[in-house]
């Protein structure tokens, strides 16, 4: 948690409703930190459905690997997630620790220890003391009443500079039906299937099945499509919880992800997927701009993909951005490193609308007074147009700038 | 150039003998900057052989496309190097420029166009005035004596701090040959096939295919094997000459890279195209630290070079050496968002010669205090061993300071 809020948080955080079915405490256990939260139980009344998408690291971290085995039962009671921790690389003792954790968490909720999911953030490879946790789940259990959004996503922040939370609305067969969530991540941010840590829940009556082929085709344009400093954590974790409260409202339960009553409810998760995704972004660490990089015209659209990473992981193009400085060929050359086709004497560049590049050379038209006021900008758009097919692509990232090097070479110390 | 030499230069510079028919001029065309050589030829007294790698980004510049047309015919008179524009993403305007800048070469050595090669590094996307050559290759033709290394590697530098050369001598066939060679490149470095700008010169006979045969094997291990910052530059080319000068002192010419004759040459090859490769790594823009990642028990040497790169390419990994922070969370990260098979149980991890990790948890044996002694020196040694396999591979690189975003943050401006 940083003294200094990012410029790039939001002006205002919504009003978060509450889910029904959902309750929520938070505890300061000492894991890491001294005088805040940082522990959070999210407790439901009766078994939500759950669908989840976790880091495609060889290297996940001990949370990770107890929640995929988990997800084949389908059924959540609780959550407990942690911040100063992440229990990641700490081999049997990692092990022991979400299974201690679990444990105490099923005997406070009275269910099963499969019912259960974890998430820890933080320092890698040291180990996590779990009796910290039973110490305080028992009271955290009794005392979860209703659900604070905005204090439970400040419980579970590290480097981050504020809490990420959404909140979306839909309908499903004319029953209303509520979507919340929150995130945490600030670096270690290039997600391969989440991002660090978020957790969505819905009031909505769904299978586990159905919200699993939801969580998984919505991951993708938004956690899928951020970046902030091209590395993947060991703790990307993604939980979309579904407590059917809205049954009671008369909600038919949804089967199959591709049912039509789904359409609305798609596009809200989707949209507060990207909504959060976004505000990790914003959060990246030391950041001081978000740069949204759209790809068009390329052979596929996962070739665009990987041009618009391409061009939002290289460090040249980042320090040019912190620098206000349209340098647009640095975004040549990381077109050319993709690996994907290009064509050189094809491509088209634009910040904002001014088209600085086209047909393989400087645009004749192009100003540099009008494009470095869009560097000046605090939210900068860059197109690239390959001009080889139909294949497109929009990925977002930050700029680098001296703070994120001073934040992370004084990190674990 | 920067004012700051990098703490990691050379202490002394090797004498460099001069390499029997080869002279060298160098001239101050004013490209870009003032009161600095900015331009240098090679001229060849008779017909060279030619070997050459290059990038392998899909917008490479125009000199390289200039190069790969010509290294067909095999043969080089002439090299045309300048700093301060690389004439990469300039058009037809790019193309005429090579095109020009080789008519008033051939002009000046007798030769034909198709024997001269080019190269030139600097910002990208400036068309490059190649009618600022026009007026100095002529003088510079007539001028041109002997070989100064060491100046001729001054005049190509752009953020390099000094200049890189390199000098082995090897035996063939019981005749003393020589190779001489130089390098530039600070930033956007990771070569895929070449590091930004090399030029090696033996005084051996060897055909132009033998002579590439060992070029394309020794820039594997070598060039091919460091990174400063990831960003593949538009225009790397390491070009490979000889004069077969040594012909005159009864060397035979050699006919194929395989030859048993060439052993001792080969050995020597490789070595002066590393020594050049680490020089590059140690101006690395903004370095402090020079770091040799070595991965061993990988499935292959391809998997092993790949988990050393995404090792050596993290910027959480290289903010942690910049900050003496022996962070080996951030390493096992990396080997886990590498895409290589790694099972996190089996990996062991050390910084020089201390194990800080093995068999998926911290050492128990691990010191702090002496840990960081070894993250204090200029020179860090990192070995992960994956449990795999067999396979192996080093690369290098260097710390990720504040200087290289002050550096890159206002280059182009």
């Amino acid at each position: 948690m940083s003294a200094t809020v990012s410029p790039l948080a939001p002006k205002s955080y919504p009003d978060m409703p509450p889910i029904r079915g959902l309750r929520m405490a938070t505890a300061a256990a000492g894991i890491k930190y001294k005088n805040r939260t940082d522990v959070l139980l999210m407790a439901f009344d009766r078994p939500a459905t759950v669908a989840g998408v976790f880091t495609r690291s060889k290297c996940p971290s001990a949370p990770v690997d107890f929640c995929r085995t988990n997800l084949s039962h389908g059924v959540a009671r609780g959550v407990v997630v942690n911040s100063g921790n992440a229990n990641a690389f700490t081999g049997l003792k990692g092990k022991a620790a979400t299974e201690l954790t679990a444990k105490s968490a099923a005997a406070a909720l009275g269910c099963g220890e499969n019912e259960i999911y974890l998430a820890s953030t933080g320092v890698i490879g040291e180990p996590l003391d779990a009796t910290k946790f039973s110490g305080v789940l028992g009271d955290m259990a009794q005392g979860a009443t209703g659900d604070f959004w905005l204090e439970a996503a400040r419980a579970i922040m590290t480097t981050d500079t504020y809490p990420k939370v959404a909140t979306r609305t839909a309908e499903i067969g004319g029953v209303k039906v509520t979507i919340n969530g929150m995130a945490k991540g600030a670096g270690m941010i290039a997600p391969d299937m989440a991002t660090m840590l978020s957790f969505v829940v819905t009031d909505a009556d769904i299978t586990a099945p159905a919200l699993q082929g939801l969580l998984s085709a919505g991951v993708e344009p938004t956690f899928n499509s951020i970046t902030v400093d091209s590395d993947t954590s060991t703790s990307d974790t993604l939980l979309l919880f579904a407590t059917g409260a809205a049954g009671a409202d008369g909600q038919k339960t949804i089967e199959t992800a591709d049912d039509p009553a789904l359409s609305g409810f798609r596009l809200a998760l989707n949209d507060l997927l990207k909504d959060l995704a976004l505000q990790v972004v914003r959060d990246g660490e030391g950041a001081r701009k978000m740069v949204e990089i759209t790809v068009t015209g390329a052979e596929s659209d996962l070739a665009a993909k990987r041009i618009a990473l391409s061009i939002a992981n290289s460090p040249l193009v980042k320090t040019a951005v912190a620098g206000e400085d349209a340098n647009w060929g640095r975004i040549v050359m990381a077109v050319g490193k993709s690996g994907e086709m290009a064509d050189r004497d094809r491509l088209a560049i634009w910040f904002g609308d001014i088209r600085v590049a086209v047909a393989g050379e400087r645009d004749p038209a192009y100003s540099e007074e009008a494009t470095t006021a869009v560097m000046q900008r605090q939210d900068i758009p860059v197109r690239v147009d390959i001009g080889l097919g139909d294949g497109k692509a929009t990925v977002w990232t930050c700029d680098l700038t001296k703070e994120y090097v001073a934040i992370n070479g004084d990190y674990r110390s």
